[in-house]
């Protein structure tokens, strides 16, 4: 039953396109998921696939065109008149239509703005566009289905299905006081099993989850999650009830978070994929690289103070990438745990005991490694006990202090306000290297002697 | 309207349990949302938790204890008996109760079992433990409203709202023959239209998303976020209807899996916290360090063949750390980018499209760092340009390496069937450490000769 795009299918839909059969596509698209559609235009090439807008209904392609990447949007868009895009907007929910005047350029903006008939979609998705993208206000849809307090179950019956009409998915019914305030909430199993002449509140559950416009976006993930909500009302500062966030919206954003997540800690500082272009990927990883080089020119620096150490002991420069390496990869675990307990609102316990866990548990890494190393080192590489209690005791110290600087860098920075996931990878793993090749030498001098 | 955990509520839910004032405390938790109560729980001492979860009803501790983080559950669960823990599986629904079943003993499982009175939950329960469980099978309930087409409308609807009550959330209702197969779905905005004497086969819809016991979690979620799906049906082998997978199950997982993958990068190999003892931190995170040290093992000795440098050109050893550092930042980019178009199943084109982009990005990137470091490498460090030039040309070569090794092992792997996650983080760092150095000596020699 699932959908799977093919080669052959997209030979058949371009040669469709370049017929101008626009039937016989039209008949064929007309069945498919809007998804389905739009992995279908990714593939294509950009006239064919603006062909394949164009004959479509505006209703389906209001839809495929939120299923599409930003960029491959874009394009499409490019090729549309303001009067066409508003076209789409206008069979889009509230939050979807926002999202897409937010890319447009501000003179095509306004231009588009003004050609949507519809004045109150118009004046909501200019609402929404006022709020922080990542927001509860930038995440919600003016879309739902509320009834007054004082009205009595019965007269309400049509009001409501009037409103259903304009929802995806009812979801809850929101109940408000005369100056929209929010209230409670009603389930439409209450709504249908109640006595005909109840007033709505006598029936309605007054207990509640909502946010603020302003919660973050993160935030609203939580709870959500927590409570597990299929939606959630949004109020403003005066308690009025201003939208509502859907879960599958809520999916996308978690989704959207933990890419990014995890891209700043490969040191990636926007969000690309592989069909980027050379420039965006260029753009997201040179900053993170040039750092790196930076912290490269300050360890050419460490290293050189200790010259005097290569007549010596020269073998000494042979073990500092595995240095590096060990205390690189200890503070990229010990950042990316607290990240995450940060992340997740789960982290418990006083410094102090985190500080004596990290000591505790790096040491005893630290033991094990320090006697393979030893051990190796004399066995495999020949060396001489005291030169390899010399490393040894520099790795045991080295990754007790990367350690330490990758549970609290993030702590601190979150502390200033400072994002904390800005302290993984690059960052860390440069600052890493660097302390743990003055640590080794450090000891190495103290040990050796040079 | 938030709750909010703090110390002076623990403090006194401890003073209620110390002075055994089961009244009190169970007036103030009932009012509580059984997520809150979890969070309080993992803040108590076990004897108080135990407490808390034996004077509550079973109808609120079994959600309590779904809530808990599993090595919370765990030792909670220890102190009940059999028969108790059988109590609060019968009130969860199957998949819970699976995944509690799942992390008994083996022993306790089948007493456990034994005690379940209500001997279809515990059929479905036995059921539900067949399956791998991140497969769909193993993610799916057994809960679910259901019709056969051959009913008509009026008939089934008191049948309909006698297997609803079992059911937190409806959703869909769907529709099968008389062997159980799955035929369609029904709206209940459709059902509630339709005529009295219609048919369910005169009224279902016959296009719905669903999934096989044995499709796997990520293709699971993949799917119901594709289109935005709240709830999937999960058929057998024979496509008969067996269960029902929502969307606040899939948030979960979805969240669980970007968790993983996340602490994969990082080199941490199973699922841990900040909270997770030293020894699940340690079985977790010394592996990759061990893997780490090995790969240093490896760069001292390709250091070692390149010693007779040290004596003319000493100061290439200082820019080992630099190169090194370099080419572990680019393959990490690199991969992180394949991965996640691996996960998104987005990524698309020929290998060698990929080839030469990486090539073009590798020297455009490298490019400039190189510039900046011969600059940087003369104007700060006094570097001789033979010398920056030698250092420029294998920065250049070390990220095309870096970024080629990044891209393909990934991709290498996920084509013999093996996690392509497996590939990031100390596996690519520590790969080109070693092929960095080994680079950077060899046109060194090239260039400077000795």
């Amino acid at each position: 039953m699932q959908f799977q795009i093919s080669k052959e299918l997209i030979a058949k839909i371009e040669e469709w396109v370049q017929a101008q059969n626009s039937a016989e596509l039209r008949l064929y698209l007309e069945e498919l998921h809007h998804a389905d559609i739009a992995e279908i235009l990714e593939e294509l090439d950009l006239d064919d696939a603006t062909y394949v807008i164009k004959i479509l209904n505006t209703d389906k392609t209001a839809e495929v065109l939120m299923e599409l990447d930003e960029d491959d949007r874009e394009k499409i868009l490019n090729n549309l008149t303001a009067e066409e895009i508003a076209g789409e907007l206008e069979e889009m929910d509230t939050d979807d239509a926002a999202d897409i005047v937010a890319e447009l350029d501000q003179n095509l903006k306004e231009e588009v703005i003004g050609h949507i008939q519809d004045e109150e979609h118009a004046d909501n998705i200019v609402e929404l566009l006022r709020y922080d993208e990542d927001s509860a206000g930038g995440l919600m849809a003016k879309e739902l289905v509320k009834v007054n307090e004082n009205w009595s179950v019965t007269g309400c019956m049509s009001e409501m299905r009037e409103q259903a009409e304009y929802v995806t998915r009812v979801h809850s019914i929101y109940v408000v006081d005369n100056k929209d305030r929010l209230k409670g909430r009603l389930s439409l199993k209450d709504l249908l099993t109640a006595p005909s002449d109840a007033q709505i509140s006598d029936v309605y559950i007054d207990k509640v989850d909502f946010v603020s416009v302003h919660t973050p976006g993160d935030e609203v993930a939580r709870i959500m999650q927590k409570y597990d909500l299929e939606a959630i009302p949004v109020v403003n500062e005066m308690g009025k009830l201003v939208g509502r966030i859907t879960i599958d919206d809520m999916v996308d954003f978690i989704k959207e978070e933990a890419e990014r997540d995890y891209q700043m800690a490969a040191g990636i500082s926007e969000d690309v994929e592989s069909s980027s272009s050379i420039w965006q990927l260029t753009r997201a990883r040179l900053p993170w690289l040039i750092l790196a080089l930076a912290g490269g020119f300050i360890s050419v620096e460490v290293l050189g103070t200790f010259d005097s150490a290569m007549e010596k002991h020269g073998e000494l420069f042979f073990f500092v990438p595995l240095i590096a390496a060990m205390a690189g990869n200890v503070g990229v675990q010990s950042s990316a745990i607290v990240l995450q307990g940060l992340a997740n609102n789960s982290l418990r316990g006083s410094l102090l005991n985190r500080l004596l866990k990290e000591i505790g548990l790096s040491l005893l890494n630290g033991a094990v490694l320090a006697i393979l190393l030893i051990g190796g080192g004399m066995l495999l590489l020949g060396l001489n006990f005291e030169f390899g209690l010399t490393v040894g005791v520099s790795l045991v110290s080295v990754i007790i202090t990367a350690s330490l600087i990758g549970t609290f860098v993030p702590i601190i920075l979150e502390k200033q306000g400072i994002d904390p996931a800005m302290a993984t990878g690059p960052f860390i793993t440069t600052s890493n290297d660097i302390c743990g090749i003055l640590i080794y030498f450090s000891i190495a001098k103290l040990i050796l002697g040079f």
